[in-house]
C-alpha cells in the first residue's frame, strides 16, 4: 500500500544538508546588479525564485527537501500518493529541512478531500493546485493562512485564478512534461500574454531546463520559474534509475503531447505510446483510449522503470539533459548559467540589438 | 497571371522613406551598454538584427522595402509568386530601397530552378532557403557571392545547414505560423539546443511578437530574430485587410498545427480547418487530405480574404497582436519594447534571481 517506499531512500544527512554544505563557487556579483526584490522569492521565503515542480512518482520528500535546503522551493507531488503516504512524505520533509517547501495537488485526482485535510493537519504552508477550478479550494486554504499557487496554461485560467484569490500563478507552456493545456500555447507566447493580463507574481514553467531559459523567462515578464524535467534527473528524485537514464538519452522529437481527448499529456514515444497511436489509427473511442491507458501506467514507467509498457512523462527540454546530479548541484548550475547568460546579454555586443542613439546618423 | 497586383500598392515615397523619416523617440543608451558587434546585423549590413519573415501572400516588395528602409532586413516571400512576378517584386524593391533586402525561397515549391535563376540575374545579395535540403543550392548561390541563410526546425538540420556552408541559420519553433517542423520543438527549447550545436550566426523564429520575446531570444543564445505574424499586420503587408483584421482578433488557442501527414502548417481554426478535422475524423487517407486542401487555399484566405474557405497561416503570437501599423512603426515598437525589457531585467530586482554573494550568509 506504499507506492513510494521512502525507507529505501537516503537519509537527510546523506541527501539534503550534505549537498548544501558541499563547497560550491559563489561568484561575486557585479556592482551594477541591484539586490533582489523578487516577489516570488519573498512570497515563499526562499533564497531563489526557482520552484521544483511537484511531479508524480518523482517528487517525494527526498527531492523536495534537497531543493529547499539548497535555496529553491521544493515541492512534494501528491498526485501519485495515497493519503497516508502523503502524510508520511510531509513529515519526512519537515524533518529533513527547516526551510519552506510546498505540496502540489492535481485537483483531477480522486483523493482530493483527504489530501487537503492532511495538508491542513500537517501544517503545510504552501500549496500548488493544478488541473481544476481554482475557486474550489483557494478560499478554504487561504482561510487557514496557507499560500496558494495555481498552475494554468492560459490567460483565461490565470484570470480565474486571480479572481479566486490565489497568491501567485504558474503559467505552463506546451513544451512542459506531463499534463498540459488544450490550447498548446508555448511558454514564449504564454508568459507575455499572462503578464499583461494579471498583476500576480508569475512563475514560468515548461521548457526551463537551463539558466539561459530562466533569463528568457524573466525577459518575458516572469518573476520566477518552475523546473520539472531537469529535477526528474536529480539523484534525490524517486524516478526509477532506468527512467532517469532514458530521459538523458532523449533527443528532439522524443516526446509528444498526446491523449488530448482524455487529458493532454507529454510523454516519451515508447511502446506504450505506440499502442496509443495504434488505437488512434483504428479510430478508437475515448473509452477505448481509456482502456489502452489502463491503470498505473505512469507508476509502471516512471517509478518501476518499465520503459516499454509504462507511461514516461517528461518535457521537451529533456533533449538537453545529459546527466544525473544531486539536486543542489542542479540548482547551483542553473544559477551559474543564469548569471553567465545575464552577464553575456549585458556586456557582449554580439547579443545586442543595434544602439539607436549611436547609429541614428545612418537614417 | 499576376497574383500580387503590385500596382495597387502605395509607392515608395508614401510607404517606405516616409515612415522612416517620421519622428520617432531615440532614447539615449545607458553608458554601461556596449556598442553592438552583432554578427547577424553585420552579415546582412543592416542596423538591427531583426528579419521580417518572407511570408507567402504577405511579403511583397512593399513590405520588404519598408522594413529595410526602417533598419531591419526586409524579405520578399517568393513562395506565392510566379517567376516573372518575383522578378517584378525584386525590381520594385531595389527601386524602393538602397538598403539590403533578401528573398525567401521555400524549396518544396515547383518553380525553384526558375526562381533561383531570377534571383541570380537580378543580383539579389541575400537568399533565405527553407523546406528542403540546404546542400542542394547553397554551393551554387555562394559561388556567386550570395549570402545564404537556411531555415531549420531542429538541431539535425542546423548541423546539415552548417555542413552545407550556409552563412547563418534561422531556427524556428513550433509556435511559428505557416510551415513548420515535425518534432514540434518550441523556440524556448530549440534555440539553446541549436546554439550548443552550431557556431553559425543564429536567428530565432517562432513566437517573436514583441520586444520582450526578442530579449528572451538573445538570452537563449540567438543573435537575431525573425518576425512573421507581427508583420502580417503591417500596413505594407499584401495580406487581405480581412485577414489582417482576423489576425488581430485571434486569442489563445485560435491557431493549430495541422496537416502533419502532408507538410505541418499552423493556421487559424476556421471553416477550412473544420473540413480538415472532418476528414481526419472519417480516417481520410493522405490523398483525401490533399483533395480537401485542394489548390490555392492559402491565396484564397490570406490574399483574397475568404476567411471561411481559405487557409489562414499565422503564428501563436497573433493572440497578442491587436493593431495594424506601418512596418516602420512596428519595428520602432519592437526596439522600444526590447530596450524597456533589457532595462527592466538589468535594474529591476523584481526580475532578478537572488544574489548569491549578498545572501550567502543565509546558508
Amino acid at each position: 500500500m506504499n507506492p513510494l517506499d521512502i525507507n529505501k531512500l537516503p537519509t537527510f544527512r546523506q541527501a539534503g544538508r550534505g549537498y548544501l554544505r558541499a563547497p560550491c563557487p559563489m561568484p561575486s556579483t557585479p556592482a551594477s546588479m541591484p539586490r533582489t526584490t523578487n516577489r516570488v522569492a519573498a512570497l515563499f521565503g526562499v533564497r531563489y525564485p526557482i520552484v521544483q515542480a511537484g511531479m508524480i512518482w518523482c517528487a517525494g520528500w527526498r527531492l523536495a527537501s534537497a531543493v529547499s535546503n539548497a535555496g529553491g522551493l521544493g515541492v512534494i507531488g501528491s498526485g501519485s500518493m495515497y493519503p497516508e503516504v502523503l502524510r508520511e512524505h510531509i513529515r519526512k520533509c519537515k524533518a529533513a529541512t527547516d526551510r519552506p517547501f510546498a505540496v502540489n495537488v492535481p485537483m483531477l485526482y480522486p483523493n482530493i478531500e483527504e489530501h487537503m485535510a492532511i495538508l491542513i493537519e500537517e501544517g503545510v504552508r504552501i500549496v500548488f493546485t493544478s488541473a481544476g477550478n481554482p475557486a474550489t479550494w483557494t478560499g478554504r486554504l487561504k482561510e487557514r493562512g496557507i499560500t496558494v499557487v495555481h498552475v494554468v496554461s492560459s490567460v483565461k485560467f490565470a484570470r480565474k485564478a486571480e479572481e479566486a484569490g490565489v497568491d501567485a500563478v504558474v503559467a505552463e507552456g506546451f513544451e512542459a512534461g506531463g499534463h498540459n493545456g488544450r490550447e498548446e500555447t508555448t511558454t514564449l507566447v504564454l508568459i507575455p500574454l499572462v503578464r499583461d493580463a494579471v498583476e500576480l507574481p508569475l512563475i514560468a514553467a515548461g521548457g526551463i531546463g537551463d539558466g539561459r531559459a530562466i533569463l528568457a523567462a524573466m525577459a518575458l515578464g516572469a518573476e520566477g520559474v518552475q523546473v520539472g524535467s531537469r529535477f526528474v534527473c536529480a539523484e534525490e528524485s524517486s524516478a526509477h534509475p532506468a527512467f532517469k537514464k532514458a530521459v538523458t538519452e532523449t533527443t528532439e522529437g522524443s516526446t509528444v503531447l498526446t491523449l488530448k481527448e482524455l487529458a493532454p499529456v507529454r510523454l516519451i514515444k515508447n511502446g506504450f505510446y505506440a499502442q496509443v497511436q495504434e488505437a488512434y489509427q483504428r479510430g478508437a473511442s475515448v473509452d477505448e483510449l481509456k482502456s489502452v491507458l489502463g491503470r498505473a501506467r505512469a507508476k509502471r514507467g516512471m517509478f518501476e522503470g518499465d520503459l516499454e509498457e509504462g507511461e514516461l512523462e517528461i518535457g521537451q527540454v529533456s533533449a538537453g539533459i545529459r546527466d544525473i546530479k544531486p539536486a543542489a548541484a542542479i540548482l547551483e548550475r542553473l544559477l551559474s548559467e543564469y548569471q553567465e547568460a545575464a552577464e553575456r546579454v549585458r556586456v557582449d555586443g554580439r547579443y545586442h540589438i543595434g544602439d539607436r542613439a549611436a547609429t541614428s546618423g545612418l537614417g
